[in-house]
């Protein structure tokens, strides 16, 4: 924190400075459009949008008075605003560049004034210019909402000059532990270990039944899921990919997986021979795979696929920052 | 979506709707904050804040023309816009709310005006009014900026009507698998099951330095972190403690936990008898705890607390939706 001054000395400003800080304040990310006056369709990214009234209906943006765009927008009777939705950050890169192509390819929804509407935005204001006000080096356009609409997608979101998703915080405590106050030990329910091992064996309880029925223990789940996605492997390869979980495939449990029909060997046996899925073994992993989705989109619909995409997203940082150089198990080039 | 309008037709807006549609338009939160002529500090909270300007330095924010501090923003020469960090939503809610005593047994730091400067904010904007505007049912504000600060804290963000933290999108790409088209197979790395288990087991294989110390399997470990919260329990109650991660201390592990002086009846010992921890088997608790935590620090230095704990709430989350009824862990109420 800078140090406090006498209310006499203005300091003077960091532009770079400013901008950084300003960037602590989270907001959505904007497309808006209009038609400029030779039928062309002009649009850029910004995240200077808010709201600003409910009655009369008034929305606010402002434009770089740099903006190529400026003397259309300056003029225009029309823009919409579009909310973006998770899943249209490309969309976002492409209208916040300098291009002559920006609406290539996409498909335009009719809206009730020649701005172009784009779709698949999490919601769209279309708005007649109502006031423009002067700010410094930008230009403040204030619009009246004529119509708009909202979809359920999951908005886009920036902070900090980076993309990102929301974890949103329900009404109801999220607190795991009944206590009102904690017992004196380091080893709280706020540990990450804690949780990623809770999550974890939890979502794995609920493939029990599905293990059961081929009567599977999680190191034979997880054997069967390597093949699945590469099959024809020798134990020692299987064992390879489920290195990482403490558990290993021993050579008894695969004869299991044999006897039970769900894996073969291609040719007669030799010491390190290759197993493949038999048909059988393809169901039953199919059969897991599903189970494991359905256990996903029941926690998307109480939770919300913005919530459970943000949760991947940061899983998958945490394994890139703690991975200790597992194979990969999806890539053709190794095995 | 609604349906296309003529052009000639202006739909009425139902503002129910349009509070909806807007509020899908992410904010972080703020509270600005002036002094009356009374000397009283006013504040109050406001997510209608966004920049304007870098040269000048301007910024916006807007308020209700039913609000009771309208008159004094009207005609404050100065006041203070504070972007709240993620660990100020109580603030927020306080500032919210229409009360007496917003600023009673709050910190205020020494700012270059008079109005009241909040502390432990991602930022803080100290600026003097440049010009105000009619907005509707709102009056918007545009303050020069005379100085301002930032902190390292993660913002507090809004998103439809709820609180929220981000997950941010790192530049470097995220996914797991160099492949450059996934192979034909339904088992992705994107499976949320996957994640959850691959994060969890790299977190634990980070963990094997400490437990290799003492020779220890992960049952081991859950059984060891079970005593260190709720200490003298039978290996029954144990094990109804860590059954949910699928697996159980057996007899034999046991024995050797005190075997290996790391736990030990206090009596002699009988079929249920209870087990504590021993001084050295704290220690060894202990040391797991911390390395835990060092592990956790280490995450939070690559991916910001902010995004921490972000994760950290998205798993309490699905733990609670997952949760098959486990016995409180921290709770003294139960056994």
């Amino acid at each position: 924190m800078s140090a406090p001054n006498s209310s006499n000395h203005t300091p003077k400003i960091d532009p770079k400075a400013l901008r950084s800080a300003l960037g602590t304040f989270t907001t959505g990310v904007t497309i808006i459009t209009t038609q400029a006056d030779n039928g062309e369709p002009v649009g850029l990214t910004a995240n200077s949008f808010n709201s600003v009234s409910l009655e009369p209906p008034l929305v606010l943006w402002s434009l770089a008075k740099t903006a190529l765009s400026l003397p259309i927008f300056n003029t225009a009777e029309h823009w919409n605003v579009h909310v973006l939705s998770m899943d249209q950050q490309a969309l976002s890169n492409r209208f916040a560049a300098r291009g002559e192509d920006k609406f290539k390819d996409l498909q335009l929804d009719q809206g009730i004034t020649n701005a172009p509407l784009l779709s698949q935005c999490s919601a769209r204001f279309q708005c007649k210019t109502a006031f423009i006000h002067d700010g410094g080096d930008h230009v403040i356009f204030i619009g009246e909402v004529l119509d708009f609409d909202q979809s359920n997608l999951p908005p886009l979101v920036f902070q900090s000059g980076q993309y990102a998703l929301t974890a949103r915080k329900p009404w109801q405590d999220v607190s795991l532990s009944q206590a009102d106050a904690p017992l004196e030990c380091s080893y709280t329910e706020d540990l990450l270990g804690y949780l990623l091992g809770r999550a974890h064996f939890q979502m794995l309880k609920g493939m029990q039944q599905e293990l059961a029925k081929y009567d599977l223990t999680s190191s034979h789940f997880f054997a069967l899921s390597v093949l699945a996605i590469r099959d024809g492997l020798t134990l020692a390869q299987i064992n390879a990919h489920i290195d990482y979980t403490g558990q290993a495939l021993t050579q008894g449990q695969l004869d299991q997986l044999i006897h039970a029909n769900l894996l073969a060997y291609r040719e007669s046996k030799t010491t390190d021979a290759e197993v493949f899925l038999t048909e059988q073994g393809r169901q039953a992993s199919l059969g897991q795979i599903a189970q494991a989705k359905a256990i996903e989109d029941e926690l998307i619909d109480e939770l919300g696929r913005g919530d459970v995409t943000a949760l991947k997203l940061l899983l998958k940082r945490i394994i890139h920052q703690t991975d200790p150089g597992l194979p990969d198990l999806w890539s053709t080039d190794s095995n």
